[in-house]
């Protein structure tokens, strides 16, 4: 029987508790016999089943031998930093959802895991309970991957989804989505793209095989797309979605935008608070991994099958990770696409001709069209000495 | 170093060397450094840069210390089998693409591979490149699996998917994907759906941990779909894809047949030679993994990725396998779903107040209308009282 302790009672946490507490019969069938015998949270939950497992001191935890795995779901870079090293320092495997502190200390605590003879495994920080980072590692291990491409962010693919099928504006979707919560309070870390950021970044660091860092990503949101962009989408058989990527041909460059999504695109069917990766990569081409990438019990999911894995193979090193060297990002505007432009009629062909862009769609006031295909230092350039410019989005 | 072994230097046989001579290196840096010693074939190669390590005899790759996994990409039950069981019995991992001797004897060799301390690993058996084997074992262990459902053979697809995009018949597709390497000169086991049944049958007997056969699961292939159920098809917004499903809500159901998906799937966007397959669990909800199902690197890639991981963990057993007792099938029509029905004008709106079918669609002869939702005994009973039914379909 291993023991695991979570750290943090809320959602996620206690998803952790409800997964192992629910499938530990099916887990054990499997292999692998798992308990929940801590929860450390500050609050006592008094009254609620969970309250005889919680323990507000952490040392009572690390100081227990019989603990084999932690679960870290706190959030935050400061205690589950401090916790989390204590017990790698211990020889205790953490697996986590914190994307925040994988992105910011994942190098440094892989090396302590790796020096202590245990592992920092962070499955559900990227794409909750899709196993994007355990395919990496351990089926993608005789690939080159040249370019990971995807909707990493459950929260703008609600909003930009419901923009498309319903023809709403961004605030009235987002005032939806906050009351459904689908959104929170404060919605800038999703509409901003900063957490698709920080998921590409991770990614970014684990095929590099160094350290990303998220401030470095050319990012933008969803906050200026608007019912217009739908139009002219859906006349060119698009959809608009918040897509984070990372190109590894000739250094990696990556970028974090809305992009128009052809119809022959796997990821133009990724609807709603579901997540969609696409991975090219040199033997096996295209692949795609689709599921919700939040959610109490997938997320909760993914830390488990973290766990079960540290249990399973206990005294190996099972994760891979990057080291502390920082990634330089090339210049994401060297790489080549195509741009949708809406420019206003009078200044429509001017555009049309200076942009290659053979098709056009014209509506009241403005028209768009597709450029040709060149890198976006070339577009931009161009794109500066044209007139009635309204906006542009990535193809 | 690990030194490897290849079973037959066929398409994926010479694709596993490529792969590893490829990308050592990059494996290398990941952790394991593996290479190819031997290749088994009964041909010599003479002139090929392969014929020095070409060797006609098994018994000088299983009496060298040094070959710690065999790939077996010989295909067939007979030899692979034989040389396989004796592998696994010196202690040596095999790593296998071949479908037909997993799911007719994988279970023995499991067990040969745990009796002596090694693995039987088959990735590369379903699904060519993606990892769904890794994916069920690795990755949704704290899951439990209601559900898989997915396109498994990429020759049918991509008929369909012409069939689809042209209005072309299912002979002249056949004839073109023939010319295109995509069908075999005996289309059989592709069209008639054998392939995609073997490959169901090995996940389900991975799920369930009993044995199933593929003689068990009801098939049907698709040469009975023709432009007439497309044009129908299309009116009602969906594609028709082959399907192979099973069920584990209370036993085990499983079926292949084609059936009608809606736009709204993400099996619908799957298109062409690729594979698609949605599995439905219980923390996770649905989740999908896309790729080439076939081809010779993919596929040599997810033999090399099996063989990556018996490297890593050399001495545990990394596989999760089957028991040996079989799996009784219960019925797969007991399983609710709607049907897409064809009946002619003169009795189509008999046929549609008794399947309680609301919308038609008329054509010229015939009315196609979608039943109620209703499991397929009480279907096929309500179906047989009916007159001038062309064909049905499920949805």
């Amino acid at each position: 029987m291993a023991e695991i302790a979570v750290f943090g009672y809320g959602t996620v946490g206690s998803g952790v508790v409800e997964v192992i507490d629910r499938n530990a019969e099916l887990m054990k069938s499997r292999g692998v016999d798992m308990h929940v015998k801590y929860v450390l949270d500050i609050r006592d939950f008094s009254g609620d089943p969970i309250s005889s497992r919680i323990v507000n001191d952490v040392d009572v935890i690390l100081n227990d031998p019989e603990i084999s795995v932690v679960c870290e779901t706190m959030g935050g870079a400061t205690f589950a930093y401090e916790y989390s090293r204590k017990a790698l320092e211990k020889g205790i495997s953490v697996c986590t959802s914190n994307k925040e502190l994988v992105e910011a200390k994942g190098a440094e605590l892989m090396k302590t895991a790796r020096e202590h003879g245990c592992s920092y495994m962070f499955e559900a920080s990227v794409g909750g309970g899709i196993p994007l980072i355990r395919t990496i590692n351990d089926a993608l291990t005789a690939e080159r991957i040249d370019r990971i491409y995807g909707i990493l962010n459950g929260t703008t693919n609600y909003i930009l989804t419901k923009m498309d099928e319903c023809g709403a504006g961004f605030d009235e979707v987002l005032k939806e989505a906050q009351e459904l919560g689908y959104a929170e309070k404060d919605p800038t870390a999703d509409v901003e793209g900063h957490d698709a950021c920080r998921k590409i970044a991770i990614l970014a660091s684990l095929v590099s095989g160094k350290c990303a860092e998220w401030k470095d990503i050319d990012t933008e949101g969803i906050t200026n797309i608007d019912t217009e962009d739908f139009r002219f989408a859906k006349e060119l058989g698009c959809s608009i979605k918040l897509i984070a990527m990372c190109d590894f041909n000739d250094g990696c460059r990556a970028i974090v935008s809305p992009r128009m999504i052809t119809a022959d695109s796997p990821l133009n069917s990724v609807k709603g608070v579901f997540n969609g990766v696409l991975i090219h990569s040199d033997m096996l081409d295209d692949s795609m991994y689709y599921g919700r990438g939040a959610g109490k019990l997938a997320t909760a999911s993914a830390v488990v099958a973290d766990a079960f894995e540290c249990v399973r193979f206990d005294g190996k090193e099972v994760g891979r990770g990057w080291s502390e060297e920082k990634l330089v990002f090339a210049d994401a505007d060297d790489m080549k696409g195509r741009f949708f432009v809406r420019v206003d009629n009078a200044n429509a062909d001017a555009a049309a001709a200076a942009l290659g862009a053979s098709d056009k769609i014209k509506h009241e006031n403005e028209t768009g069209m597709v450029s040709a295909e060149m890198n976006g230092k070339e577009f931009k350039k161009k794109l500066s000495g044209l007139s009635g410019v309204v906006k542009f989005i990535r193809f």
